[in-house]
């Protein structure tokens, strides 16, 4: 039997007890402590997760040599200190989105895990969800045919945040779910926002969000602090079949359209009989059955995976990297009333580097 | 009583049947005559309605001088010619959306009819409908505070036509209905348009429409082609609630929720307190109901009191033009990758325009 | 080629026109004539369907010997009387619900039809919907496996009728669903009924309708007039797959289940080992697309199939006496607080029958 | 500031963690010791909940002197035994749904808590839910006017025990319900059950149970194992209004509709005039905002007040009693094929009661 990895978790504020009750669960993973500035925050996370050590200076958490790994939910603007204090440190990182507040750092973190070999992963929990893991897997399996049109609305009476605005706040779910279930990826060449802040609230409350698919297709995005109604649904096209994620339906979340228009290739030399070209599908529905599990739970594997396997995390550091080089764009569009605004080249075409593979012997992992 | 006012019906194909059945039925109206190029399919009309005269050849039919009025259901490409031969022959005149198909023709029948002092009303036909009405009825009263966003969406199987993209077949009805229903109607300085056209069919199929409102706010549209599901939702947020038209839910079209952000504007100097002077309003949620009536049946009464009581409809012919004008500059920004496209002035900043209750005397209406 | 039957449509009241309209415009029928007492009426029904003739005398109907069929919908308690002349003068019948406003009345209508090698069909119109011809093929091709239990749900704000209950309002099109779609029909020994009439209307106004199927299984049936919001669900519970049919959701109207409870029958001996002889199946939901069609045209061509084949139709005279049987027995039930009441045999048991095809020579149509 | 009241929990199963985490949480009560037969078990939930004391022997814990009140949620056949001792012992008992697993024994329980003095109370959970409350106080405010018709629907795929049918597990939710919200309690004369075994389980997975209101209005269960859709519906009709509440819909689990069909009373003794006297009401919807709380916090706050006010629970013994009073005629008709089955009197006009009041001096509550 293969013996378990080893973490800590750092940071235990929002989103930590949530990663430190399910790394003491898991069954590929030890949760052994737990480290936050305050002390008490700390302890009080350790008592309800059992028996772990509790630390309130990273440096001498990192300084074990018996941690395999660490999940950090800190501060966004900390996440640079403190996965590269701990990729120094040998340590395997998961880290919350969003990777960090630049892309410039988070090209610096991606580089940094990858000459040492290391897993750096993004902790995008909704793609671990049955229903996204399901979506990924109908399209790569090639049930939507060509994508078309992937439309996703995030709406809901919300934070609105005086630091963050609209977009950072709710957009890094919808970017990292189509990063994840996109074959080729989230790579726009360049984004478009709009948004407006009629409340005054000093960011923008309701956002919008275009950008081209690889094919010609489209990509939107709406998100909303503002509105009483919640939705969270994603409408992806495609040549063969229409998929609908409506995650507030617990009794049909997915449904899979057998229907669409059909346009003959053949004949769309004239106008005229381009339009007779024109056919509709009108066939059946078809709702998968997902099974139960946490998103989390799922994560944690796959963190495990990621480094026993040597390999990158279906939501590495780059992926967190691409989402973060959009939310950039994102921001310069809207200042610039919506112009398509360019997406910078992601880390893996400026940074030199190795293999995760060939530099995997570097990297210490317990086995 | 008051005599009825006399019209005819011109265009058999499409919607003429509709004009024809709802004026034949009206309390306000007598439908004397249809008039097609195709005479057959104006007798097969007539038959259909009554006792009503036929004519293939317009200039008969304008001639007569026992008609008031006339209802143009003929292609859009006519419009310009048919409605200036039925101005100059001194008919007040209901034409079917858009009202030309270009700025600059509708210009000229709007400056037409201001000079000769009649009626040139646009079928904006959603605008009659309940639903829209109680909208209209509800914001002028208040019951929303001020505009914050607008959200519509319009997505359904539809038709892929060649000469038309999805923004100038769908779109209409939401501009028509913002319209109508934002105090200060649809003038928006500019637009941005986003589309695709991922099957080749050689216009878009997608197509998403921003703008700002006056205030600060903003308005999007969202209408698309591919969607095997058929959705038909407005969002109207305001200050004081917000309002959701979800024209598919026959039992509860409108919901008016009395939930919201608050910011307390007195403390929004300071970052840290702002974000506490943010407040949350979970309030009921009503819904009013609604009067059962055909459209059609409002549009032709709406139609007549505008003649009798010598006032600009509610839909008169600048709305058309308010509508055109922001699907020019929404074609434009298509063109220019969706970057905000000026809307230009509507007529009424143009042209030298006579009071219509000035003109009234030279209309000729029959009473 | 074969020629199209000639057909008269008596009864020119609520439900004639559609009657009319359908089988003027059906490939398989020619329209030839409307009787109503109220001549008028006739006409004007007339007028609309195009050049048939029109009689108020319905003798003078029936002695035309060029006409192959006759459709009724005239009142209920009129039914015995048109139907028994109409076969006797060797017209084929199709006849509204219900059959006859009482069973005996209804078995004799049955019986002379019989005897004539008439086809006599009752107009359940329901059961020529798209849905239910599907629910139809579906339990017929053992999708659903063993029928367990049927549960339909028709509520809304109706008409409270004086002389007839909501039992006998609105139930009988579940009713004649169930005989259609169920293989064995509509048979049930007995049948209990729970009603009240808060409103003191003089009629029940909320009914509850319950008896077991063939095979253990149960239905109940719920109707009522008092209901604000509209319902109108029918689940049907199967060993292998439960159907849920939402009649006012045209966007998914079937849903098919590949979900429900498993149990081990080998292991049923013992209480402790039974509870865990109990699984559950979780799968797929899957909507099929259905066909878009008039129920009416689809019932005027199946009353020609029965009269062409010399079988009987779909939903013949049986299917009504059936439907008529359960009523009258639901009725004895509420008068007598739901006990369970037995239902009269059907004609079937009941009165001697020549087979349809044997007295097939007797029946005059015209081909 | 009045001290907090003293609560063991008894039995550490199922239930009994809920309990204990909101008395360990309540502003009103102090968890001191958790008692359960394995005393392992017990000890698991003492290490969460924090610093209370374990027992597995129930005569020690009543023995203290320290403890006002226990909340028992050990297997029904064990209520009465668990109950009596509590109550002999001087302690207030709150006590899991059903009070007892025979109306004898509950009746003993309800007639030696109001002996002594000492609250009695049942755990009806649903009862303490904001949806709950809300629908009492509408009721209570006359906001329905007179009840006309309650139908309640809870089904879904559950869990097929041998030993309780579908009516015993899933109705006392409706009961309970019902039984707070109608102003005169559950008190049907009688009752009508129906049910079916069709998978052969040896219990019920499909029942429907029928009674009458005390004022000729009706109320109706459906509840159901084999469903594979989720619906938890109640519908409360009233001569004023209606109230729907669907417990599946967050955003909107209650709706009040002003819709309705009025008699005109003054002319319902003739069939003619009477149906002329039928009128409909199409008003506004209205769905309040709920407060969000969870229900058995709300529950201890009520068994606390109920203890220091000297008065009896919201959900007292008494609505225990009459909701199994209901489930015990229920299964006597179920075993009569439906016939109507006596509600046997409840305890209040069995057993001499003494005022609540006046015997409070007797039950040793510590203030």
């Amino acid at each position: 039997m293969t013996p378990k990895l080893r973490v800590a978790v750092i940071g235990a504020g929002y989103w930590g007890p949530n990663l430190a009750r399910n790394f003491s669960t898991s069954a590929e993973w030890t949760l052994v402590a737990i480290c936050d500035l305050d002390r008490d925050r700390a302890q009080a996370l350790a008592d309800r997760v059992g028996q772990v050590e509790v630390y309130s200076n990273l440096d001498e958490l990192l300084a074990r040599d018996d941690i395999d790994a660490v999940a950090i939910a800190t501060p966004a603007r900390t996440h640079h200190a403190v996965v590269m204090a701990a990729l120094r440190a040998g340590k395997h990182v998961v880290v919350e989105k969003p990777i960090a507040d630049s892309r410039e750092r988070a090209i610096d973190m991606v580089s940094e895990a990858a000459r040492r070999g290391l897993t750096l992963m993004t902790d995008h929990t909704y793609c671990y969800t049955p229903a996204v893991l399901k979506i990924r897997e109908l399209i790569a399996g090639g049930a939507l045919g060509e994508l078309l049109f992937i439309d996703s609305v995030r709406i809901n009476l919300g934070l609105v945040q005086p630091d963050v605005d609209v977009l950072w706040d709710l957009a890094p779910h919808d970017l990292s779910i189509i990063d994840f279930v996109v074959p080729t990826g989230l790579r726009p060449a360049s984004v478009s926002a709009h948004g407006a802040d009629p409340l005054g609230a000093g960011k923008a409350c309701v956002g919008y969000l275009t950008f081209l698919l690889e094919n010609g297709g489209i990509a939107h995005v709406h998100v909303n602090w503002l509105s009483p109604t919640k939705i969270r649904r994603m409408v992806i096209g495609g040549t063969l079949r229409t998929l609908v994620w409506d995650d507030l339906n617990p009794q049909q979340r997915l449904s899979l359209y057998d229907r669409g228009v059909d346009l003959n290739q053949q004949s769309v030399d004239e106008a005229d009989r381009r339009s007779s070209a024109i056919s509709y599908r009108l066939g059946d529905t078809w709702s998968p059955a997902l099974p139960e599990h946490e998103a989390l739970t799922a994560m944690a594997t796959e963190f495990a995976g990621s480094i026993r396997e040597h390999r990158p995390a279906r939501t590495d550091g780059e992926a967190g990297l691409r989402v973060l080089s959009v939310l950039e764009a994102a921001s310069r569009s809207l200042a610039a009333a919506g112009s398509m605004s360019a997406v910078e080249q992601s880390a893996e075409q400026q940074v030199e580097v190795l293999p995760v593979e060939a530099s995997a012997a570097l990297a210490g992992v317990s086995r």
